[in-house]
Order: structure tokens, then sequence, then C-alpha cells
């Protein structure tokens, strides 16, 4: 089959042998996309051939990768969502507020590189709310809803049919399976999901419960109609976001777009665009009008651009105006740090390493040069107000997280968390969707401590953290520190790990350090996903051991999480063809392959009358009593 | 102070600013080396100089890095303990077995390289038994227990005088500060042990104590006088494992040495050597006699180079040839796949991945072929005989281990474990140092029952894991998926972790590969090592995270485990010298540094009556009252 191998090709050279699929909803424009790995048969020692069904799996790389799309950056991505909003008749085209003066930081209004757009925005027409929580309450299943619950399942009902039951046989064995703790590999581990509630099938119905009681969110602003819609929640596979943005030491506009397809290409779930440098307004437009996924910003971070960096100059009017001009640019999720009160930020005196939140460092000045409450935590209402009208999230910011693992858990840290619980209950108020920010770093005892406080603090609003790191001993390596602590706190139950690099401390990163930190990072929410025995997350461990245990090197690069890299390192050494199908590799040269010894041990074993369907049906336990030799010393 | 950065160069450009430092135990030939790593001051606001004193860390790297020693491969290092062995007047002299025609596979006998040796080797005078575990449990302290036990406390009752106390306040306050659960710099956070025994300090009769009682081993063969003494037990620092070795495909001698010195450089605390290749056994002489660290291999594998790799022709009396002629080369450890039993093998027919395990695959080709019994578990006693005349560890190689999630803690992997806990028994009738090693593939909620079942089925005899990886479908970042499992079981009580590299499942690692593997296992084991509470593990963490906020950056460099790496990842956005000393990085800018602006908060909050002191007296918490706004929601 490996002939075959370009015909596939969706997906160019970064994942061969993959093709663009949709599953289409309740009416044709519900095309949930997913990426669908080929796989090449199996040639079995009796001569027969065994079909290896391709294997589905969640893709966030928008069209780009659609061969029927060409991708024009001036143009943008297809607006996918635009009738489903225009549809709900709640909203009203109005002229937008674009870009002004000093918006982006005074004396940068000539360096401009603006996107050619309408000029025109979407906003709810007055007195509506056009928040997915606000349909979930009011009992409406929306299409985003109805989307995501396709894209959840990930066609695992028909994949566990093609791959595992070979038969008629219901779904619903899986969970026989499961529980009985089999080992066959059409069956998974069971979780440990420390008391969430993951269903084996997920409705639009449970999609809708889910946001209606806070637990999940869909960042979904009705003026980024291009992201494809995802969900955040602990009930659902664990997510990842990226960070990119420039900075005022580096990186174009160019770049950053190019980041942003990058990270979606590798599996990002969301961006955050973190600017702080130069066309802050510009390259928020760029990256908005070209990304397939949810983008979240910290809008202090503008507002103090354009005060001249003087966080005391910061003023809620200025920050008001700032919020309009993002949500208006479709910006789905704002992190908002209005917990930071003044009385949490002398707390933070005596820490190792004090405040390392920009946001919060920005607030904390902010309180204590005036001495007075956050204009922020004082006008929270009034921030709901805007974001109920555009439909933009609210990813509250853990402006006192530790930045050391000595100043982990400590009072600032937990006083903050307790506001953001406060804070959540506003905002639900007004049926505006909430997630909680959480550190950061700290160490792996401390871990599940974070993720039930927050469950308790907060009421279940989905947790998104950054990391946490558990050591602070290994800068260069900060992705690894980093992605022990995600997965464990993924497993724990937060719903969404923000990526860090392997710069993280040192510099902005690179599109090569992009890359690392989103596949870390993928690999710390496939573990937890594992972990908490989300429903057919195990498929894909499952057909990778497969081809890796038949020698079937090149599904075993394809099936990777990145496969340029799994097929560059076996390349190193064995670079020819030939090796792609010999049954070794250089780890144990051709004679001593452990792989190879334990096929001659399943033949040996079928011989003495251990038959697949035998052994399936008769329990291996019984069968091994027969092969059992004498005791020696018991 | 960086002007000074060249004179402290003992360890070259790989750890700038570090020196070799020896603490002397009862006698002047206990001499314990560490690593100091030099820090510069701290300028405080009000332009005083605070001194940041030195910071001692665990040094693996042996004599290569002392400056007073000059490295000459064909010499191969000094013999450390050899007037130690010879004093306890219990070993003799023998002519060596030496190299015999075959040992290398039939027809490789000419292309050798041979090691200039003595032909001499050392073996316990007939009846004695020369196994730490014997002397400790005679109650006798060895010198290699006095050494081990200042070497575990890294001189850190001195170090938290000087980092911590500023005073003659007694060492003991660190436990009263862990009790309180305060925050300052000068405190670590309680650690979560899961029924580990840690003390405060570690002193040789608890050395001798958990050695007597099998918790712990000191893998330490006569014949290996190279080796600096180390410990492996959970109530002890986690240890980590480095692989080396040539196969049929790849490497020479020269790259293998050249590893070896590699891999303990960036932190290896004990090397396998995993050869399968040409010369296997003069790569087996030049690796120990240049081996600062405990050498392990798998005997088996030459075994079966002997027989032509026909797994079915191996014999015991050619496995126990093989045995002695690595014991008198002077291998610490054997990993022995005793457990694999001829009842189990019948039990991996079903699995995704079969053995993986190449001692395991070997061991069942064997005892299917035979029909019969391993030899290996029959003539179990014969081996421990052999190990105790030349203090050889054992390690209870995990044969059965899964090599896919999907095969996971299954019946075949449980029932070796039990058989393990049998020869543990036998071992240590023997008086034979025993460790068992462990998974593998697991996913995150099984590995704590991995743990435990090894703790319950083997008496707390140590455990040695590869990994465990938490999934499959990251080939080419195995190190990561396994670095999450290695540092989750670390925690947990697993006592030495096997490396993983980048190249696990696809070829080779070379150089490159190896310091991958090493640093991401030293993430995992420290991460673990803070999770357990280790008294003092904390300190390097603090001492970088100051050097972080105050932006020194060179301290903050030397301080990481890879200070190459992190300084060659900030230099590639700011490479010029004034950047080191810059209160910014290109991460936010120099206008936009939370580092920065907590300083300034910090200040102002100094200026509002919040000294230190009067801080750490009264306690934040009266004091953040004052501060504390109006409530607004509640």
């Amino acid at each position: 089959m490996i002939q075959q191998k370009h015909t596939y090709d969706d997906y160019g050279t970064d994942y061969p042998y993959s093709r663009k699929v949709y599953i289409t909803g309740s009416r044709p424009d519900i095309r949930v996309p997913m990426r669908e790995i080929r796989l090449t048969d199996t040639k079995k020692a009796d001569g027969s051939i065994e079909e290896n069904p391709a294997i589905l799996v969640y893709d966030t790389s928008g069209p780009m990768t659609d061969p029927s799309f060409t991708l024009d950056l001036e143009k943008g991505l297809p607006r996918l969502r635009e009738n489903w909003i225009e549809e709900r008749s709640d909203t009203e085209v109005i002229d937008a507020r674009g870009y002004q003066p000093g918006d982006d930081g005074q004396g940068q209004d000539e360096a401009r590189i603006p996107f050619r757009g309408t000029g025109q925005a979407r906003r709810a027409t007055p007195g509506a709310n056009v928040s997915q929580m606000h349909y979930a309450r009011q009992g409406v299943i929306t299409l985003e809803m109805e989307y995501i619950a396709i894209r959840e399942n990930m066609g695992r009902q028909e994949a566990f049919k093609a791959v595992y039951m070979k038969s008629e046989h219901d779904v619903g064995l899986l969970t026989q399976a499961q529980t009985a703790g089999m080992r066959h590999p059409n069956h998974q581990h069971p979780g440990q999901s420390w008391g969430a509630n993951i269903p084996d099938h997920i409705t639009p119905e449970f999609v809708r419960k889910e946001v209606a009681e806070g637990r999940a969110i869909i960042p979904a602003n009705i003026n980024h109609p291009e992201a494809e819609p995802m969900i955040i929640g602990r009930n659902f596979l664990v997510k990842i976001n990226g960070n990119i943005g420039n900075s005022a030491v580096s990186s174009s506009i160019g770049e950053e777009v190019e980041k942003v397809q990058w990270a979606t290409l590798w599996g990002a779930d969301t961006i955050m665009d973190l600017s702080t440098g130069e066309n802050i307004h510009d390259t928020r437009e760029w990256n908005l009008r070209n990304c397939p996924v949810p983008v979240g910003t910290v809008p202090i971070y503008q507002a103090l651009q354009k005060v001249g960096d003087s966080p005391e100059d910061l003023t809620w009017e200025l920050f008001r105006d700032t919020l309009i001009e993002q949500a208006e640019q479709g910006v789905d999720y704002f992190t908002i740090h209005a917990g930071v009160r003044l009385r949490y930020v002398p707390m933070t005196a005596q820490r190792v390493c004090g405040i390392v939140s920009r946001g919060g460092s920005i607030m904390a000045k902010w309180c204590v040069s005036h001495h007075k409450e956050s204009f922020l935590y004082d006008h929270f209402e009034d921030i709901c107000e805007i974001c109920k009208q555009y439909d933009v999230s609210l990813s509250l910011g853990d402006g006192m997280r530790p930045g050391a693992i000595a100043d982990a858990n400590d009072e600032a840290q937990l006083g903050e968390l307790e506001t953001l619980g406060e804070l959540t209950k506003i905002a639900w108020k007004h049926d505006v969707q909430v997630m909680i920010e959480g550190p950061g770093h700290v160490p792996m005892q401390g871990i599940k401590d974070n993720m039930d406080w927050e469950l308790d603090s907060c009421f279940e609003a989905p947790f998104y953290t950054l990391g946490p790191l558990t050591t602070d001993i290994a800068p260069g390596y900060d992705h690894i520190t980093s992605g022990i602590g995600a997965a464990n706190i993924g497993w724990y139950g937060c719903a969404m790990l923000c990526y860090v690099t392997p710069k993280e401390h040192l510099g902005l990163p690179d599109k090569e350090d992009v890359k690392a930190g989103v596949i870390t990072y993928k690999i710390a929410a496939h573990a937890a996903d594992l972990a908490k025995g989300f429903p057919g997350a195990q498929m894909r461990d499952n057909a990778l051991s497969k081809s890796r245990f038949e020698f079937r090197w090149e599904d075993q690069f394809n099936l990777a999480l990145d496969p340029v890299t799994a097929r560059a390192y076996h390349d190193a050494t064995l670079p020819t063809e030939d090796a792609k199908t010999a049954h070794f590799c250089s780890m144990c040269g051709p004679k001593f392959c452990s792989m190879r010894i334990s096929e001659d041990v399943r033949q040996y074993a079928a011989a003495q009358g251990l038959s697949e369907e035998d052994a399936l049906e008769k329990g291996m336990q019984e069968k091994s009593r027969e092969f059992a030799g004498q005791e020696l010393y018991t």
C-alpha cells in the first residue's frame, strides 16, 4: 500500500497519508472536519491480508488543509457561522469602531498594515443576549452545539464498529469491556475521572446542558464566524491553547499569522494573541480573519499601550473602549484580571518572584498608585454587559498566580481564586460564559489541591491553567517541566492547558518552539484523556501500537502526533526505503528484535491450541494454567 | 561579578561558574564530590549589596571535571574504592577469566580492541559474602555508606544556614517552617511522600538500615572501584539511569565511552551498557574503566550473541560463565529476567505488542522452544551465589512489561511481578541486593497501582522503571510521554527512573538524544523529590527563581540543569552582553516587564510600612487587611 502514499495528501508532507473528511450534521452546512489517517494492510503469518480501518482524529487545522480551498490571507477564511448567526435574528450590523488614532500606542498610527475589511461589525440588537450560555439556558440547542457534539465524538461509534467489533454488536460493548478490564486491542482501560461526568456518547443536548450549567464554554464571538465551534469543559476532550504575539523586541504580522496557522496545524484548540509590540490592532485583525479556532486576548495589554505604558494612567473608559474595539474585531475570549484586588497586592511583597502575570502586575500597579480598588473589579458588571452583546467569553485571569515553586498556593493566589468565584456568579447572572485561569508554578503534590479549590470556589466553571511548571530549575525545557504538570491537572479535571514553549522565561518562541509547545501539550492533553477514560481516546494508541508490532513503519509515522519528526528520527540511522518495511530498527538491529521474537511466541502459543477466538472466549487464565510449570520456591 | 565568570571553570562551558568541591568524611579518602554553583550578588534598590551564597548540587560527573585530574581513557579513572575493599580483607585477587574466544559472538574474535588491563580480578575469599547488604546486616557501616550519607545530604545543613537562616538558628527550623506552610524563600513546601520515610538528615546508620532491610541498594561491584558510591531507594533522592550501547547496526567503542561521560556529565546516576553489536566484551571494559557511576548490563544479550543469536541454544552453563565474565569486569548490577516463567508466556499471545523486553522475549522463546521452565528461574540460587562473591546487585527484569498502553497491567505483567517478589526473598536469603524493574507503557491512572503492587509484592525492594510512557501516539517525543509517567512514579515511590530518549522506538540515540533523555529525567526526578518533600530539594528552585526575579541572567543560566541551552535560547533574540544585565527579556520587551512592575509594587508595599522583618514577624494577613477595600459583591 506504500505506493499509494501520495494519493492521500491533503495535509502535504506534514501529515502524509491523511485526508480531510467531514461528518455532516442535521443540515448540510453543519460539516464537521476530521483528519482521516489511512493505514496499510496487515500481512498475516498465514499469508492472509487484514485490513486496518482508517483512524479519525480531531482536526484543528481549518480550511487550509482542505484541498478544495485556496488560502488568501488578504481575504481570510470562509465565514462558516455567518448564516447561523444571521438566522438567529438577534443581531444587527453596525458601523465598526475600527482603528482609531492611538490604538497601537502613541505615535504608532503611521506604521499601520490594515486588513481590508468591510468597516462593519455585528452586535446584539438592543436588549438581546447572544451568548451560547444564554441560548442554552433558554433550552435552545444551537447549531454550534450540534457541531461540537459531532466533533467530540470523533466519529467513534462508526470507528468502533469498523476497528473493533467487526460485527453488528452494539457499541455499548465498549463499556462492558472497560468494566471487565479486558485487554484486547478492542478495548480501553477504565478511567479515573475524579468526579467528572463523561458520557459514552456526547449528544447536542449534553453539550447544551453543560453550557447552561456553566461547566463548559463555547468561545464564539459573533464577529469571528471563521472559527470552527469547539468546547472547553472537563466532561469533554482536554483542550490546549497556544500563545502567539509579537513583542516590542521582535516579530512581524506575517510571522504571527504564520504562527497561528502553524499552531493550529499541529493541534492548538485556541490561540491567544498576546501581542505587545507594533501594529497591535492590525496584527489581531489579520490573525482573526485567518484563524480557524477561537482567539483570546488580554485587552489590558493594548490599553496599556494606549497610555504610553504607564499603568497608573489607565482608566475604565479607555479600557471599556478597548473591549469594544476587540469585541468588534471578533476576539472570542478576554482575559480579565478582575480578581486582582487591592487587598491581595501586599500579600505578594514577600514572594520570591512577586507578581509574574503581566496583566496582574499592571493592575497591581494601578491599585497601589491610586490606592483604590481595581476598576476591573468595580466595573465587572459593565464588562459582562459588553460580553453578552458579542458573545465574548470571560477568562478570569490569575493575576496573582505563582511564578516560582516557592510562591505556589499562597494567600494571594487563593484569595484571588475566591474572588474569581464571586465574579463567576456575577457573569453567570448575565449568562456570560466564564472560565478560570490558573497557575503557573506548582510542585506536583500541590496540583490536585489547585484543581479541587478551583472546582469548589468557582462552582465547576472550566479551569484553564498555564502548565503548571513542576520545578523552576530547567529553563530551556519548560515545555517539559510544565507538560508534566499539565498532564496531571488535565487528568484531575482541568479543561484547557495553556502551552509553554522551550523559550519560556528566556525569549520569544519561534516556529519550532511553537511546534514543540503544541506537541508537548497534545501529549499532556491526550495522556489526560486516556487517564480520565474518555471514550475512544485509546483507539489511536492501539492503532499505533499495532502498526509498531507489525513493523508497518509508515503507519507508525503517520499515526504519530508529529509524523515528520518520527520519520526523520527513524531515517537518521536507516534512511533507505527498504528499512520502512524491515522487521527491525536500529535500536536492536536485524538479529535481535524482541518484536520479531514475540511474533514467534505468538505463533507457538497458537499452535498449542490458543487460537484468537479460543483465547477470547475461554479467557487467558484458564489456558495459561495448562502451561503452568512446577512451583520451585513456593 | 560577570567579569569573574571565567575564573570558576572546572566544568568548562557546559557548567559555567561552577567548581568541584569535596566534603570530607571521617577519613581523608572519603571525599564526596559536589558541584558548587557560584552566584553573583544582588544589588538592592537602596544601593546595598546582598550576597547570594553558592549552591551545591549532586554531581555524577566523576573525576573528569576535577581540574587536578587528567583523563586518559587508556588508563581509566582512579580506583577510588580499591583500598576500602582491600582493607575489608574478605577478597582475593585471582587470574581473571578475561576474554575467551567466542565472547563477542562467533567469528568476532579478530576484531577486538582490548583495554590494557592487569589480567586480574577480585573475588570474595571462599565462603565470604562481600555484598553491602551482607555488611549492613552484620551491623557494619561501610565507608561506602558514610560516603552516601554525605552525598545525599548535599551539604544542605551548611547551605541552610548560609542561604536561609543568616543566623545561628538551628537547622531544625526548616521542618517547623514546612509544617507552618510558610512561603518565605527560606522554606519548602511540605511533601506528600505516600508512605516513604525520609529523615531530615541522612546518617550513615540510616543508610545501613535501609540497605539491611532491602529498601535500598548500593550497586558496587568490587571490580568497579572507579565508581563513586551511590544509593537507590525510595527514602533517598530519586535516581536516573541512562542506557548506552552499540547495536549491530550502529556505533563504535569510542562513541560509547563518549556517551558514558556525556551522560554522567549531565546527571546520569547509573549507566546501563546494552550493547548487542561488535566488541561487546571490550566495549564494556572501556566503559567500566572510564565510568564514575555504577554500570548495569543485561547478560543474556551477550549470552545470546555467543550462541549465534538462537535463543533455543542458550544453556545455564554458558549463561553462568557470562555472569562470571561480566562480574569480573566489574558490572555493578545484572538485569536478570528470571521472572519470565513458562506459564506467563501464553498470556502475552493476545497482546497488541506481545513481549517488548528483549531479555523477556529471549527467555520466552527459550521456554517455549524447550517447553521447560526458564533456566534463570531454576538456577536463581546459583545466580545469587555468584553475585555475593563480587557484590553484583540484581535488577530483576520485567520481561513481561507492557509495550503498549493496551497491554498495561495485564495478567502476564502482574504474574511476573509476583514471581519477582518470590525471587526477592531468595536473593535476600543470600544477602544479595535487589531492585525490581517495572514498565513500560502505562496510562496515568494505572501508575500508582503499579507502584503499590510493587511495594506490596516485592516487600519494598527499590523499584526501577522505564518511564512509564503515558501514551503511544508520540514517537519522536517519547522522552516527554515517558517523562510525565516517570515524574509521577518517582513521586509515588519509584527509586530509579530509566531514561527514554527522543529516538525511542525509532533508532539508536546519538549524543544529543542522550542529553535530551538525561535532562528530561533529571526534571522528572527533581519534580518527584520536590513532591515527596525531600529536605532541601527546593533550594535550587528558590535560588534560580530569586535570580530570575532579580534579572541576574547569568545566575539563572548557571543554576539551570542545562546552562548551555538556557543561554542559547536567551541569546537567540538578545545576544549582546548588555542583555545579560538588562531588566527585561524578549518575551515582553523593555517597556512591559511584570517582574519590573512587581519590584515597584514591592517597594510601594515597603513604603506603606511593610518592611521585610515586619512582614515576617506580624504575618502578611494582618497587614493586608489594612489594604482591604470595600466588598462590592458580597
